[in-house]
Parts: C-alpha cells; sequence; structure tokens
C-alpha cells in the first residue's frame, strides 16, 4: 500500500519526528532515483556492539528504519567490532571495554534477536566493519585522513569543549569518526541514521564519500527520547527507561509515570498514532476538556500493544487500575504505627519511614528503591529519595508490586 | 684517543654548536652507561629521500654525527620512505612528491655515498621506516595515536599558527609525527638528532618511547645554520648554499662572500677550529687588529680542507686572489665599448649590459645568470638583478669564471 505512495508523501511520512534531515531534496531525489532504477536505498545505522538492550529510546529509531523498510528499502545494521575489538588503548575510560571477537558476535547476535521485534528481517542485512577496516595498512588510513582536515574533525561539539576545557583529547578518538564516515563509503550508503548526538560523525560519512567520488548520504537524524524522569536522555545506566522486552504490566505502569509534558514526543516518536490525533491530544490537554490521565493511557495502551498485543495492554491496564487508581488495596493490608517522636513539624524522611515500616535495611537501601522508582505513597511514585513525608491520617506506603502498608500516627 | 674523554669531557665536546639539548644530565648518563656497559650508544637521524644533496647546512648534523662515532657510537640513519611513497595524499602539495619505491631506492644510495664524507661507513646503518610501519594494521595505528594526545601535537608550532590563520591542516598530517616517533621506539634510539625545526617530531619520539616503558632518547638540536646570503637558512632550492661535492675554488669564493657576521657561526658549525681560537678571532675583530678578509680566508681554507684537502685549498685561494683581490685579469680581456646613448645618468642595467658585452642573450638569461651569483663588476659579485651599473672609467665584468670585458663609454 505504502509503496504506492508519491515522493512527497513518502518524505512526509519519513519527516514524522525526525529531527534534522540533510537534506530534504536530497533525500526525494533518492526516493526518486530509487522508484526509477527500481533499486532499493540503502538505509545505514552504526551500531556499538557493547551493550545490547534495546529500549524505546533506540526503537526511535528502529522504528524509522521500518518505515524505510515499508517503502521497500533495505536497511544495513553496521556493528563496529573494529573498534569494539581494540577498546580504549588509552586505557583511561571504562565505558569502552575491550570485547573479544566471540563476545562481539554473541552481542550482535542478540541485538539480531531484538531487531527482528521490530525490523524485517529479509530487508535487514547486518554487517561487521572488521570486515573492511581490518585489512587497512596505515599507508590506506593515511590516504584516508588526507580526505578531512583537523578543523573539520575539531568542529565536533564535544571536542571543542574538551580541547577549551584543557581535558585531553586522545589522538586515536580523531580517528573513530573517520572509520564510521568510511563505512558509508564501503556500503555506499544512501542514508545513514541516527541519533541528534551522531551528526558529526554522520556527516563525515558524507566528507568522505565526496571525496570518493559518490553521491553523499543523506542524514537523518531523530530526536533522543527523554527518559521516564522527563529530565535525561533514556539510557539503560540511568534507569529511566522502557525496555521493548519488559513484560505488558511493568511496561504499562513504567509508561504511567512519565510526567505530562512528555505525552506529546512519545506519542509522536514511539507510537504510530496520527499526527492529526496527537494535535487534537494537545488542544484538549491545554484547554482541560480531557484529563491527563486518560491520554497516558492511551499513550500506554499503543506501546505495549507495539511489543505485546491489544490483549496485553488491556490487562496491564486492568492491573494498574485496580493497584494505582481504585487503590484496591490488599486484603491483609498491615498497619504500622509511626511515633510521634519520629516526626518533626508532622514530617518523617522517606528512608525513616521505610525502615520503621520494615521495608528497607537501611538508608541506602531505601535510597536505592526510591531511586529504582519502586516506592509510592497513596499510590504516586516518589522520585526524591530527600523527600519529607507529611504523616496527616492514613497514609499508604507502597515498596515493589506486593509490599503495602497503611502508616498511622 | 677520545675514548680515553671523561663523561664530561664528551658532554663538552658533543655540546659544541647545538641549539638545545634535552637534557644534558640524561646525555650523561646514556654516555655513562654505554662506557659501563660497554655497547655503543644508538644515535638516529631521520631523512627525508626526496632530495638528496649534502650542503654545510646538513654538514652540520652529520659532523655531529661523527663526533658521535669518534666516541665510539653507532649511527643509524632512517630513509623515511614510508611517507615518501605515499606522497602528498590530499593532492595539495607540490613540495611532498610521490615517489617509487625504485627512486626512493635510488635516492637512499646517492645518500649513503654522500655520507660516506663525513660519517664513519662502519659505525653507520641504513634503514628504512616502510620495514616496520608497512606492517602496522587501522588497529596499531590507533593503538598507537592513543600514546599522544591532540592537545600535544597542535603545540607544533606551525599548526598552531596555520589553525589559528585557519588554513587547513589534513588530518594526516597529524600522523607524521607519530611515524617519526614510532620510529624511534622500534630502534630504541638513545639520541635523536636535527635542526632545530625538527624539535616537536624528536620530542614526539621520547613520549612514544615512554609509552613503550623505553628510556626516552635524548633531543640533541643543531642550529640552522644560515646560508650565503646571511638571511635564509641555507638550502638548495634558495640557492645560498656550498654542496659539500663542489670543486674547491667554487667553494673558497663562495665562502669568501658570506656576510662579515656569519664568520663565527660558520667557524663553529662548519670547522673544528678550537672554540677559544674562535673567541680569539672575535675580540681580534671587534678592535680592527685583524681584517676580516684574513679571517675569512682562514674559515674558507678551513672549510675547503675537510672537504677536499690543504693543498686544494691553498690552490683555490691562490686562484681567488688572482682573480678577485689582486685583479690579474686574463691577457686576453677584450674591450667592449658601450654607446652613451645606452646610459641613463650615466647608468645602465646590468641585463642590457651584459647583453651588450654578448655575455647574455636576453633580460631573462641575464637575471638568472645574476641570480646564481655568477656576474661580478670589478670583482665584487652582483646579487640584484635590477641593479643599475654606474659606467665611470672602465669597468670589468665578469661572467662565470672564464668570461671577463673591459666596458668603455
Amino acid at each position: 500500500m505504502q509503496a504506492e505512495l508519491s515522493i512527497e508523501e513518502q518524505v512526509g511520512l519519513i519527516r514524522r519526528g525526525t529531527a534534522e534531515i540533510i537534506s530534504e531534496t536530497e533525500l526525494a531525489q533518492k526516493l526518486e532515483t530509487a522508484k526509477t532504477e527500481k533499486r532499493p536505498l540503502r538505509i545505514k545505522l552504526g551500531l556499538d556492539p557493547t551493550a545490547p538492550d534495546i529500549h524505546l529510546g533506540i526503537a526511535v529509531v528502529l522504528r524509522k528504519l521500518r518505515q524505510f523498510q515499508d517503502l521497500g528499502h533495505e536497511v544495513i545494521l553496521i556493528i563496529g567490532d573494529f573498534t569494539a575489538t581494540i577498546g580504549d588503548p588509552s586505557g583511561k575510560s571504562k565505558t569502552r571495554p575491550q570485547l573479544t571477537a566471540e563476545e562481539v558476535k554473541h552481542n550482535a547476535k542478540t541485538y539480531a534477536d531484538q531487531y527482528c521485534m521490530i525490523l524485517d528481517e529479509d530487508k535487514t542485512r547486518v554487517v561487521f566493519n572488521s570486515e573492511w577496516l581490518d585489512e587497512m595498512s596505515f599507508a590506506d588510513v593515511i590516504r584516508l585522513s588526507a580526505q578531512t582536515t583537523v578543523a573539520r574533525i575539531l568542529e565536533r561539539d564535544d571536542f571543542t569543549n574538551r580541547l577549551q576545557d584543557g581535558a585531553s583529547i586522545g589522538m586515536h578518538e580523531l580517528l573513530y569518526p573517520i572509520c564510521q564516515g568510511y563505512d558509508s563509503v564501503v556500503l555506499e550508503a544512501d542514508v545513514e541514521m541516527g541519533g541528534t548526538d551522531q551528526k558529526f560523525n554522520i556527516l563525515m560519512g558524507r566528507d568522505l564519500q565526496r571525496a570518493y567520488d559518490q553521491e553523499p548520504q543523506v542524514t537523518l537524524l531523530m530526536p533522543l527520547l527523554v527518559g521516564l524522569d522527563g529530565a535525561e536522555k533514556m539510557s539503560k545506566s540511568l534507569g529511566n527507561y522502557v525496555g521493548i522486552y519488559e513484560p505488558a504490566p511493568e511496561m504499562y505502569a513504567k509508561l504511567m509515570s512519565i510526567p505530562d509534558e512528555l505525552m506529546s514526543t512519545y506519542f509522536e516518536l514511539a507510537t504510530d498514532v496520527p499526527l492529526d490525533e496527537i494535535r487534537a491530544f494537545e488542544v484538549q490537554l491545554a484547554s482541560g476538556s480531557v484529563h491527563p490521565k486518560t491520554v497516558k493511557q492511551r499513550l500506554a495502551r499503543e506501546i505495549v500493544t507495539i511489543y505485546h498485543d491489544a490483549d496485553a495492554a488491556q490487562a496491564a491496564e486492568a492491573e494498574f487500575d485496580r493497584v494505582h487508581r481504585d487503590r484496591q488495596l490488599p486484603d491483609d493490608l498491615p498497619e504500622v504505627v509511626i511515633p510521634a517522636s519520629s516526626l518533626t513539624d508532622g514530617k518523617i524522611w522517606i528512608a525513616h519511614l521505610m525502615q520503621q515500616a520494615g521495608f528497607a535495611q537501611s538508608s541506602s537501601d531505601a535510597r536505592r528503591l526510591v531511586q529504582q522508582g519502586g516506592v509510592r505513597i497513596d499510590g504516586d511514585r516518589i522520585t526524591d529519595p530527600a523527600l519529607e513525608v507529611s504523616l496527616q491520617g492514613e497514609v499508604i506506603l507502597q515498596v515493589g508490586k506486593r509490599r503495602f502498608a497503611k502508616l498511622l500516627v
């Protein structure tokens, strides 16, 4: 069906949710060429094989790739094993572990399994860049490096900042963008996708392709999805993520916890809900004619449906409602009396409260539970481990999914 | 005999004429170690195989190497064929021609022949850095580059200037100092020599050796010898040089043409005349108790003696005196009458004068002869091709060694 779309309609479809396309005109030309020559475009995505665990943030890019596949194009996933097997040769960075060829293979396999969830396997090719980069000699590297300038490389935001801060940049780091750019030359990529943080590296591919007399790849940048905390980019290490393999109830509950301001972005980047409808929600929310929770429920259902199915989404919603909205608390809800002497101005630190309820063994234990997002007061998730809880009347403390207590002073 | 010198005396000997030693303490330690372990030090000099033609400027470094050999040490000449066979991969520079392996071999042979003039062949090893650099893979280059930082490389004066000027530096240019530095690692060099313009590259060798747990090489920098013009560094392309293979009379005559201020430096860097004696000349010259020409004759004789012998130096002096000082002109000196109509205010352009005398076929021919330093008026060398010659009374025009004319108006 989508194959019948006009070029303009195709560009419109691809434009949704993108942060930047360099350039739309070139994209339209590429789509036109593909149509005329009846050949699929090669859509490239580079992947670091260190941490295979796909969450909604990474899915933003993968779902855009899937759109290209649905329009008939080919996706090439490049596993950056060349640098991963080198690790950090300066020995300074712990975030760049050196992987063995075996680990890379294993991670790539895991990736491939996870990608199938979103991508069309028949239109996906997985390649390892060690295949060509391992073959390059020092002389080849010199010839390749000559295709760009120091000024061009140092333009990269984080290089500029680090040079100005006097922080040291290892000489080898300048070679990494060149590796990534050269991958595009070897694959003759038509489009390279990535997050906005990849802009420089992807533009390097354009430069090198030009130097090798190729038509430069279109650069298609997706915004970095903000995590559940509403503050940082979604990432596994920050714990503010929704993994695409999480069980439906967890996924649903996590999505219900995002700040209201994020709903629009999540709809646009993480669902297929038409833009018109999203804009309509925005209007309704602004005028107060719809409750934010109603809209958020729709969002959570949409996303759970993508990674599970509609039934699972309904069931997750029912469970969530039972526990959170209807406050249908367990029958055997234990009561805990907090001595007034523990309060200051009627308040008590959440960590002490949890210890007194017997739900935490220490303040640091309590802090960890809060940071993991598993602690609720009267059904509202607590995010601040320094919170002073006001104890007036009964308060329901929940830790994890199954531990509840009714607190009395 | 020199082997009997104390370490302190050896350091004193080596110090002569150097611009900088990093550091003298380390040099003394290296000499001490060599003595204790009864092993020669490895003294490294990198050579660009593009233009083999040794002049007094290059000889300054070679003569210092010879001193090391006379103290029992080994000289390693590294022919930088690795980058020479790449040429300038950006295609921008004409000063970095791409050489074939055959040309490199031929040039290296020519070098070797010329070096024998100054170095002790038995204590000289010639190696090509392609031997190890050709073997390096991209991954090796990344590991090697990680041993230094961008800031360190960009410290290099000309890089800093070019970046500030907005002039583009090819990324590959940052790799060249790393090549040179790595050569020191491979050869486990104890000392690397070079002109002051090589300071950065030689220091890079120290950095890389440290990264490879080697004792860093001593950096020994010689000043760049100023050429015959008293202004620019001596170089073949500027024409202000004395080749070590030039015939004794040319060599002598060229040396007699240097500005008086240069005599001291030439004595120190290009002869073995003891420093005490040189200082004594300086005092005598300052007080006017000796004529500069007398001192310059001594200088010219000393240098000609090094590259020819004492007899050749005497003969060259005799010929020079005959032609230049005593003005013993050839017997058959032809007379040329210049018509007064050719003069303006009693003067005539040197190029026209040469054409009228039949010594130049055109103005550009005349200009070339002047620029080559082969034209004299009354025994004084002409350097300005725009010179207007005043013709009052007889004037002797000389072009080359054998063509003379007595000019009359």
